[in-house]
C-alpha cells in the first residue's frame, strides 16, 4: 500500500512563521514522523505546492492507494482539486493542523470534505498522523 | 487521566439500525475496544443520554480531565451543551461516526466546534480512537 | 397492528388554555375519540412528553408498526427524533392541531415533513383521525 | 352541501405517467372514488384545468360551499389563485398526492397553506378522501 | 423521428420588435431556416403559444421524440412545464436567442435546465439548429 | 389618442367581494369613471383576463398610444407581461387599488415598474385616474 | 383644510442640477403650480429641508389635514420620520419625481410606503399634483 | 402575589466557573438578594433546571401571577417554553446576567422576547432585581 | 455623580400621541420621577433631540458619568451616535418604552446595545428608573 | 480564420475517468472530431491545462480570432480568466461536456457566461461542435 | 483651484479620544499639515459637522473644484450625501482614517465609494495627505 | 528599506488593451515612474505573474521591509495569498488602478484588506504611488 499525502499552499512554512498558530513543528519533521509512524508497513510520498494546478496534476498521476490531504487555503476555494479527487475517485482524507472551524467564516466551507472519508481538524502534526493510522488500520 | 466519552441521543442504537450508515458495531463494543486501546494509561468513564439536560449535567459535575464528545444530534442544536461546556472549560474533542458533511446541509453546523480542541469526523469507531490517543499522546 | 400516537410538549394542556386557538378538546378526549374510531381493528398506544429525550426513547423502543406524531414545538426544532425515525424507519404521519402555515415563520420548517409518509395540519382533532384512517386503509 | 374539487396542471396526467410517483389511480377513478366516499351526503363537483386563469375563473364562479384544491404546480406560483380564494373566502383544504416536503426546495412553499383550513399531502387519493371527510363531518 | 419546436410567450414578436436584441428573422422564417436544414431527415412540428397552459397541454399530446423547447419567460416561472416535461420524460433541449445570462438576475435561474439534456443560449436562430442537430446526430 | 386600460386577474370581482379593502365600486363603474374624464379628449379600450397569455397577446396588438395597467397578481409574477411590454415598448403607468406597500411581502415586488413610466398605488379608483390625468397632460 | 407639502434632502436642487433626471422645473415652480391647482380649494403649506431633525419636528408640529412627502433620501433610512407619522397618524402620501423603481436596489425600499394613504412616483411634478387632486377629492 | 423566578441550564453554574463573565454570585446568593429585595411584599418560587421539559412542566403548573425567566441557552432555541408561557399567558420577564447583544451572533435572537412583557439584559444580579421590581411596582 | 438621560427623536410626543402604545406619561414627568427617584443621591441632566447631530454632539461634550439612551428609531440607524459612544467610552444604558422585540423586524437591530452596558426594554417609564437605579448601585 | 479551443483543469482526464458522466471520449478524440468538422475551413488550436495562470497567459498571447473555452472547475471560481477575456475583448462560446445545470448548485453560477456569446452545455463532444459550426457560420 | 476638504461626524474628536486607533493628530493639525503640502498651489476649504444636513448643505453650495471627504458614520448610512454628491457632480475622494475593511462588518459598504474618483482608507493623516496630492497631481 | 511591488493577473497587459479603463500607461512605464518617484530613498522590487502559487511563493521568500499589492482577480478569490501574507505578517498596502468599488459586485469583496495596513484604490498609476509614498513617509 502506497499513500500519498499532499499539503496545499503555505504549508511548506510551517515552523517557520506563525508558530503560536501552528506549532513548532516543520514540514520536513512532520514526514519524518509519519515515516517512523507508518515503519514500514506502508509506502509514503510527499507532496507540497502552493500551486493549484500542480495539486490537481498530482492527483491525477499518483499511483498511491489512498491520500491524505490538506489542501490549506485551496480547501475553501478549489473545484478543480474536488473535480480531480472526483475523477480519480480514490479514498482521501482531508486534515487540518489547526481548528479551522474556530478560525474565519471562510475556513468553515469545504470543497473537499463531503466527498473525503472523514476529517480530521485541530491537533497539529497528530491530524495526520491519525489519517495515517486510519490508512494503517484499513490494510490489517 | 481520567477520560469521560459522551455519547448523545439515538447513539444507543449503534449497530442495532442502520448498519449500512453507522456500522456493526454497538456503543457497548466501541466501549470495550476503547478501553484495550487505553490499556489501563488513563481512566475511561462512559455516559450515553437521549437527554439535552443530562448531558450538560454530566459535563457540569465530571472530574475527567478531558472529554470525547459525540453530541449527534445536538452537536447542531444544543446551546445548552456548548455552554456548559464553556463554563468548565475542559479541553474536548467533536467526534462523529459518520461523515456529518457529506449528509444534509443542517448537519454541517455545530455549535461545538469552534470552542473544541478539534474535530474528527467519519472513521466510525475509529473516530473515537483517534481522539483518545490524541489525550494519550499529550500525557506522555 | 399497533399505532403509536405521539404528542409533544405541551399537547398535555389541549382544552385547558388557548381554547381558541385549539379548541375545547382536552387530549384524553382525542384519545377516546380515536380508540373509539379505531373500533377494534386496531392496538392505539398513547404518549405525551414535554421532554425530547424521552420521546426519542419512546420511539427507539416502541414495537408499534406505525406512528402518529404531533412533535408540536419539537417539529422545528429537534434533529433528534429526527435521527430516531430515521433508525427505526417505521412509517409515521405528522399531525397538526392547528395550521402551521397560518403561524409564525418558524413553524413553516419541520425536521419531520420530509422523512413522513405524509402531513396532515389544521384539522383539530380530526388531524389525528385522518392520519389513523391510513393506517386503517393500509391495512385492509 | 356542494363541493368543488379543482385540480391544477398536468393532474389530468394521473395514472398515465410517472406511476412510480403517484400510483396507479387516474384523476376519474379517484373522481369516482371520491363520489362513492361521499355516498349522496353531498353534491361534488369535479375540475381540472391546466390554465391559471381557468382555475382562477372556476373559483370565482362556483356555488359550491367548500373547495378542495391540489393546484399542483400552480401552488408554488400564483399569486392569482390565492387572490380569488381570498375574493371568495370559502373554506377550502390544499391538497397533495405525493408528499411535497420530500421534493425539490421550490416546492416547500405554498401560496395557499396560510389562507386554507389546513393541508394533507403525500397519501395519494387518500389526500382527497380525508378533505372530503372533513366536510362530511362538519356538515353533520 | 419527430421533434417538436415550442416557442413560449412574445416568441411570435420575433424579427417584429426589439430588432437590436433578437434580430431580424420571424419566428417563420426560423421554423423554416430548421426545415431546411433538417432536410426530410426529420419530421419537424412547430408550437408557439402566450399560454402557459397550452405548452402544458402541447407537451402532454405531443407524439414527438424530443423537443426544443424556448419556453421565454416561462422558463424562469413556470413549474407547471417543468411537471409537465417530468410527467412525459422525453428529451428535451432549452434553447435561447439571446445570451440569458447576459441579462436580468431573474433570467439566470430556470426551472427547466437540470431536467433538461443541456441547454443552448445566445446564438440567435443557430441556438435551435444546433439543438435541432444533435438530434440528428443521435439519430445515425 | 388612445388608451389601453389592462386589469389583470380578478379585478372583475371588484365590488362583489372584499369591499372592505377594494371599496364599492366595480371595474364597470370605474370603466364609466374613466371615460367621464376622458371626455373624449382621448379613446379608452377596456381589458380584463384572469390569463396571463391573454394579457401578453393584447399588449402584443394594440393599437393605442399608451397603457394604464392595473396586472394585480400578474405584477409580481410574470415575467411574461413584462417582456411583452418591453417589446413593444409604449409607454405605461402601473396602477394598483390598495397600497400594496401595506400588504404581504410577496406584493412588495413587480416585474413591472422599473419599466414603466411611474406607478401609482393606493387611491382606489382614483389610481387609474390620475394615470389617465397622466396621458391627458401629456397630450396638451 | 390645509395641506403640507414635505420636501426632503436636494430637492432644493431640483432645476439647478440633474436636470436630464429631475426635470427642469425648481422646487418654487413645483410649489406655485400646485397653488395654482388648489385654487383656493384648500391651503398649502410648503416645508423643505436637508435635515431629519427638522422633517421630524415639522411633522410634530404642523396644524395640515394632510401630507404630501416627498422625503427623498430620508424615504429609505429614516425610521425617525416614520415613527413622527406614526406619532401623529395624519393621512399622508409619499411621492417621487423620478421613478424610484427604475434606481439603485437601496432605492427600491421605503421606511413610510406601507403606513401611507399610498404612492405616487415617476411623474415628475405631476407626482405632486395627483397628491394634490386626491386631497381635494377627498374633500368633496 | 406569587412570583416565580426560572433559571435555565448551566445557570446552576453561576459563581462556579467563569466568574470573569458571571461575577462571584452564586445563584443561591441571587435568589436571597431577591428574597431580601422583595422583602415580605410577594412570594418568591425559585426553579432552576438543565431540562427544557422541565422548564415547560413547571410554566404549565405554576400558580404564579408572574414570572422572571432567565431560560439561558434556551432562550435562543426552545419553541417549546415559548408554546408553554403562549398557553398559560401570564406575564413575565427576560432576564440575562450578560449582555447577550455583546456576545455571539446566535445570542441575538430570542423565541421569548417578543411575547414577553420586557427584557432586561447585563446587569449581572441586579437584572433579576429589576425583573422584581417591576412586579412590585404593579402591585402597589 | 452625574446622570445625563437622552431621548432621541419624537420621545418629546410621549403622552400627547399613540398613548396606547407609549402610556399617559410625558417626557416631563418622567424626568420628574427620576429627580425623585435619584432623591439628590446623583446629579441628573436631561437632554432630548429629534437630531442625530446633536445626540452626536451631547455625548461628545458632557461632562457626566453616566448615561441612559433611549435613542429612538436612531437606535437602529445611526452609526454616528455609537460611534460618539465609542469615542467617550462612558458607561450607558439603553432603554426602550416599548417592547422594541415585539415590533417591526428593523427594530431588533440595535446600533448600541453591544457596546452597551445593558439593555432595559418593555417597562414604559420603569425602563429608566431601572437604569438609574443601576447608577444609584453602583456608586455605593 | 484561427479558433483556440481551452480546456481546463481535469479536462485532460476526459475518457479516463468517470465514463458514466462524461464519456468514452478522450480529449485527443475530440480535437480529432473538432479538426475534421472544419475540415479546413478554419484554423484550430488546442490548448489545455490544470494552471488557471496557464490559461490567463495563454488567453492574453493568442491570435485566435475567437475562442471556444470549456474553463471546467475554473468555470465557478476564477476572476483572472474572466478579466483576461475582458483585457482581450474577442468573441468566444463557453461550452460545457456535463449538464452542469443538473450538477452541484456551485456549478451553476459562472464568471464567464455573461461576457461570453454563448453558452452551450450538455451536449458530450457535439457542445464543442456546435461552437466550432457557430464561427464556421460566421465566416461564412 | 479650490478643494473643499469634509469630516463627518465625531471626527472633531480626532486626537482627543480613542487614540490607539485614530492616532495622537487633531483634526486641526491634520487641516495644518494639509495646508503646508498645498503650499499655495491651491486653496483648501475645511468643513466638519456631526450634522448630515450641514454636510448636504455645504455640498450644494461649494465653489470647490473637488473635495476630500471623510464621512465617518455617515458613510455607510447616509443616501441623503450621496444624493448631494449626485447632484453636484464634481470629482470627490473618499478617505478613512482607520482601516475600515478591518472593522466591523457594517462599516464595509459605502454609499460613496462607487461615485467617488477613489478610495483611501488606513493611512491616518496621510489619507487626506495622498487625497490631496491627487488634486495637486491632476492641475499640473 | 526595499519594497517589493506585486501585480498579480492581467496587470500585464495595462496600456495594451482596455484602456479606456485602465489608461495608457504600461506597467513598466509605472514601474519606471515609481523608481524615480523612489529616488533611491528605497530599493524597490517587481514582480508581476498570473500565477497564485508564484505569487504565494514571492511573498515566502522576499526580503523587502513592505509590500505593495496589487492581486488585480486574486483580491476577490484568493485565500492562499492571504494566508501567505498572515505567515510573514509584513506591512503592506492592496492598491487599485480602477475603483473596484464602481465596478461588478463580486469585486467590493477582498481577502486582503482587512489585513492590509491601509487600501487605496482608483487613482490610476498614482495609487502605486501614494503606497510608495507611505513607506516613504514612515521611514523617515
Amino acid at each position: 500500500m502506497e499513500i500519498l499525502i499532499i499539503n496545499g499552499p503555505n504549508l511548506n512554512m510551517l515552523g517557520k512563521r506563525e508558530k503560536s498558530i501552528y506549532g513548532e513543528m516543520t514540514l520536513n519533521s512532520i514526514n519524518e514522523m509519519l515515516l517512523a509512524r507508518a515503519g514500514g508497513r506502508c509506502e509514503l510520498e510527499f507532496f507540497q505546492s502552493n500551486h493549484e494546478g500542480d495539486i490537481v496534476g498530482m492527483i491525477q498521476r499518483t499511483d498511491a492507494d489512498g491520500m491524505i490531504i490538506n489542501a490549506g487555503a485551496f480547501t475553501h476555494t478549489s473545484i478543480a482539486i474536488r473535480d480531480a479527487l472526483l475523477a480519480v475517485s480514490k479514498e482521501f482524507i482531508e486534515v487540518h493542523i489547526s481548528n479551522v472551524f474556530a478560525r474565519e467564516d471562510f475556513r468553515h466551507k469545504s470543497y473537499l470534505s463531503d466527498i473525503s472519508k472523514g476529517v480530521i481538524s485541530g491537533f497539529g502534526a497528530m491530524s495526520y498522523a491519525f489519517a495515517l493510522d486510519y490508512f494503517l488500520e484499513q490494510k490489517k
